[in-house]
Parts: C-alpha cells; sequence; structure tokens
C-alpha cells in the first residue's frame, strides 16, 4: 500500500490477520507517519474483520515495542510500522514490522552531493527508509568512477548498509576500507553519529529537502556543546542515572556500573527507570543536579538544547570521571 | 517516617523487604511528593540491602500501577507511595501501597467553614490523604450540634470516608441521609465531582491554603465548558475514542460500545490506546476533529483549558448523541 511517499506492506498483515483469524489489532506508527493513521487503519478494517487499536503513545524506533498494550488489552497481533526488527531482541510473537521504503527520487540529490565526494571508496549508508536505494546509488557512484561500499550491521542491524541512531556497526564494518562516507536520510543525527563514530568525513544527502552538506561543522558544535555538558557536570554532586524501559533500550548493568563509578567518586545517585523522556518529566526530579542517561543516545545529544541540566552518555561520564580521556571522545551507541 | 508533612509507612516496607531478602525495589511517588524523592530511597538504602529504582514516569492515582517496569527490569517488589489500593483491582502480589497521610491541622480551617454549614445534616469526605482526619473533623461538628455522616464506597474505594476523581460512590452512599457535603481536601476536581455527583451543595475546605469555599461558582463555570465542548463536537465527524491503558483506568469495552454509538450515527471513529495523555500527544492526531475520553476523567474535565479539540466524557457523548438529555448530565466515573 502506498501512503505519503512510502511504500508499506500492509497486503502481508492483512493476510496474516486473515489468514490466523485474528480479532484484535494493534497498530503502532512512528510520529512522522501519524498524520496518515487513518489510512492505515481503514485499510486493514476494510480487508479485515479484525478491530483496530492504535497505539497512541509516542513511537520512535523499533527499540520501543507495545508489549504491555498487546498483552493489557487483549491484542491479537501487533503490527509495527516504519522500523524494521532489531535482529538481538528475537523473533517477537504475534509482532509484524513493516518498514516504510520511501519512494522518493534519491538521483536528483545524489548529483548535487557527488562533487563534494572528494575521494575514491565511499561507504554508503542509509535508514531503513531508503536502504533499498542504496543499490541504486551503489550503481550510480560506480559509474561516475567511484569505488563503493556497503557494509553488514551487527545483530541490532536488519539490512545492508541500515544505520541506526544507536548503532553505526554497518560503517564502521567498512570503514578501514573507505575514505569517506555517503549518508542517504534526513535529519542530523545519524549523519552526526556516522561521523563520530567511524572518525571519518560524512556527506548527508536528504531526497526530502534535496539539501547536500558536509557534517564537518555539525560535528564541532556538538562535540563543543559535549565538552560544556562534561564541564558543567564536573560540579554537580547528586546524579540521576536514566534507565529506558522500553525493550530495546534497557542497559540496567550498565546502569548500575556507573552507580558504582560515581559511588567511587564520592558522587551520590540515583537510579530513574522511564518510558518516555521529555524535558517537564526530568524537571519535577528537582534534586538532581545532572543525568547519565542509559536510554536512547538521542536523549542526551538531540535534545541538549531543551533539558536545563546536562544529560551525559555512559562515554561522557566516563571522561568526567577520568575513565577516559576527551580526545577519545566516542558516540554512545547500544550493542 | 515523616516526609514532608507526611507520614508514610516505610518501615513496613523496609520489615517486609528484609523479610524476603527483596533485591530490587522500585518506587512509584506521585508528582507532589517527588521533589523528596531522595530521602525515600536513602530510608530504604540506609535500613535494607535493596537496589532501589525509581520510576520516573508521571503518576497520579492508584490506577497507575508499574507492572511494567516490574517486570521488565527483573524487580521483586513495587513499593507505590501516596494512594490506597484500588480492591477491585485484586490483591497485587509484591505490591505494597503506602498512603501518605498529612499531618497538617485541618481544626482551624473547618472553623472557618462551620458558618457556611448552613444544614443540620452533613456528610463529610475527603481523599486519601486527609481521611484519617475525619473522625476529629465528625466529633468537632458533633460538637457544634451537627448530624454526620461518613459513607462506604464501592469495590474502587479502600478507605471510609474517601472519594477518588473518578470514585464518588462512598459520598452517594449518604447523599439521601444528608442535606449538604464537607470536603476536606485540596484542588478543585474532587469537590467539583463530588457536587456534580450528588447534586448536593458543597463546602471545600483546603487544610494547605486554609481557603474554604462553596462549589457552586466552580460548578457553573465547568457545565458551561462541558455545554460548550458538547456543542463544539456536534460538527466534528471524525472521533477519536481514547482508551486508558493504565490498570485501573481500562475501559475497553465502554469504549467499543461508543465506537458502536458512533457508527449508529454516521459518525467515523478510530480506537486510541495512551498510557500518559497530554496535549502534545493528541495534537499528533491531526486527522480526528474531537475525542471522546474512556480514560481518567480528569482529561476531558480537569484538563480542558490545554486541549484545542473537544475531549468528551462518555456521558457527555451521549448527551452529543441524544441518548440522555442535558438536564442528565452526570459527571464520569470508573466502576
Amino acid at each position: 500500500v502506498k501512503i505519503s511517499e512510502y511504500e508499506i506492506d500492509l497486503e502481508e498483515a492483512v493476510k496474516t490477520i486473515n489468514k490466523k483469524n485474528f480479532k484484535r489489532v494493534l497498530l503502532q506508527i512512528p510520529e512522522g507517519l501519524k498524520v496518515h493513521v487513518s489510512s492505515f487503519v481503514d485499510y486493514i478494517e476494510k480487508n479485515t474483520k479484525a478491530e483496530v487499536i492504535i497505539s497512541a503513545n509516542p513511537c520512535f524506533g523499533a527499540c520501543d515495542i507495545a508489549y504491555y498494550e498487546l498483552n493489557e488489552l487483549d491484542v491479537d497481533f501487533l503490527i509495527h510500522i516504519g522500523h524494521t526488527s532489531i535482529p538481538e531482541l528475537g523473533k517477537q510473537k504475534n509482532v509484524m514490522f513493516l518498514n516504510a521504503r520511501s519512494e522518493l527520487d534519491v538521483t536528483k540529490v545524489l548529483e548535487k552531493a557527488i562533487p563534494l565526494l572528494k575521494a575514491k571508496k565511499i561507504g554508503i549508508v542509509s535508514t531503513a527508509q531508503h536502504a533499498h536505494k542504496l543499490e541504486q546509488v551503489k550503481t550510480i557512484l560506480r559509474n561516475k568512477g567511484f569505488e563503493t561500499f556497503i557494509g553488514k550491521g551487527d545483530s541490532r542491524i536488519k539490512l545492508e548498509g541500515q544505520i541506526l541512531g544507536c548503532d553505526f556497526s554497518s560503517a564502521r564494518s567498512i570503514s578501514k576500507e573507505v575514505e569517506m562516507f555517503l549518508f542517504i536520510g534526513s535529519g542530523n543525527f545519524h549523519p552526526l553519529g556516522l561521523q563520530l563514530s567511524t572518525d571519518k568525513k560524512v556527506i548527508a544527502c536528504d531526497p526530502y529537502t534535496h539539501e547536500v552538506k558536509s557534517t564537518e561543522d555539525l560535528k564541532e558544535m556538538v562535540l563543543r556543546q559535549r565538552y560544556g555538558a562534561i564541564a558543567r557536570a564536573k560540579s554537580c554532586r547528586i546524579f540521576g542515572i536514566l534507565i529506558g524501559t522500553k525493550k530495546g533500550q534497557q542497559r540496567i548493568d550498565l546502569a548500575l556500573t556507573i552507580k558504582e563509578k560515581l559511588s567511587n567518586a564520592q558522587k551520590k545517585s540515583y537510579l530513574l527507570a522511564l518510558d518516555y523522556f521529555s524535558p517537564s518529566v526530568l524537571e519535577t526530579f528537582a534534586v538532581f543536579d545532572c543525568f547519565v542517561s542509559t536510554a536512547c543516545p538521542r536523549i542526551a545529544i538531540d535534545d541538549y538544547m531543551q533539558y536545563k541540566k546536562p544529560i551525559l552518555t555512559p562515554v561522557e561520564l566516563d571522561i568526567l570521571l577520568n575513565y577516559k580521556k576527551w580526545e577519545d571522545y566516542s558516540f554512545d551507541e547500544i550493542s
């Protein structure tokens, strides 16, 4: 089914619902597609006899699977739209992931990017939405005389050349062979993480805005912010250690290690489990001077400006406590 | 243990943790007490060997029990602070509810209220925080020549004379015998619901602010707002039906009934399951013209001004669809 510029295999979901005679279906939709929610439901209701409940909670990734609703609302089947599954979380019973494959043309923005690719060996990466376009990108680049590389990720990664905001392993798997990376997709966070994680130059191509840019300046700005956050945290005495409770974000052992490190450094700390992070939720905890987040890495970095108190990543806490040097700064990844 | 003006039986929790040798404990604290979170954790850590994780998700009532975290984070024991259990949800394994009993004096504000009690037979009600003061209130009123009544609630109510924002059964159990109600507690929502649910005059005594007031004006204002919300919803074509997923808020059957009623009235509707309600979450769903909430009644009524689109209670939808007359308006209760 085509919804907006995305091809989504709702036919497959409908087939399963009818075959297994599912009565109640839960639908998880990422934020960007929620505006089309009625198209999804109408299609399923038209082609099956199932009753559809929309999970209205914010959903940002495949790390977030609505198991609680699945159990509590007597749901037979969960359709998770817009993300590929995270293989290491295991085969999920009665959960179907349906990627939203963007049909946007990537060739025009690619043409704009080519003059910026000042190297011969190019690693190409993308997010789930555009990963099926990487073969086309590869062919075009090869015809222009580039050598191209598409990597394979670790156990959190489903598609070739795919990266997540918390996992750049598919890029790292080829980073020794390539001179720079070409990223196909939108937003700043993925190409920034790509650069910080591989330490290679990145050209980001946005098929939505047709913007092409190097992430060099962004990297400098974010590193300055992170240095500032670590510096501000130096004088903090009471730390809140954030544990994300979403299935694919849970890093409890890491949180416990951090608590011990803080304790050894004579800093008091508390463990906070949280499903959905927002500035207003953290502001309720006035007693904490700053936070360390073991949940989604975006919270600390991408939402930096929204939070009044510093939120450090585990890597940044290691720098603060002298387990690691600033020169060895690395991006927080879940794996 | 005394924390701020509240007496909370953390000793009992500590006893259980030590007796059962619990290793990991989860702490749920209502919004008003989150500022004291470190006192709770410090006390438990000092008196047990358990590791304490704070549930940082917003928590507004005993309807909201952190089962998901209990399971996902391998927690042995959940301490839910500040609310009494909801008996009809059943005895919860490894969950302890610890009421926060306010030690604030109620006698002074009661003296201010007495001249406003222009009747002989008075029903006295309160929230969990002050319910233990009702005997004292009763004695004082009796000494002044009043006849006093304290009701018993239904299966959602733990204490005598206690009301919840979604359950006024303890007041209704005595409303035929009394001429007016005296409410001990803070905020507008409980006394408003009390008046709408019993159709008796209510004098509200706030032991925090020492404010004493009749809810008559508030009732008129809120009823005007509700009439306005129903009127605005008349022209709406696409309805979102909200289902609260918190344990004590789930009313799926009611949501399904509402869907059918809307369908019979040629209105399109969709079922939305949601844990935590906020204006920004509902604004994502641009396609819906208005909402009907089967979750916590406060969302529709108390937070009226925050939402751009009308949110109706199930009772109000019945008025909209002519199942009920405006004259028979009643407050939404979960039971």
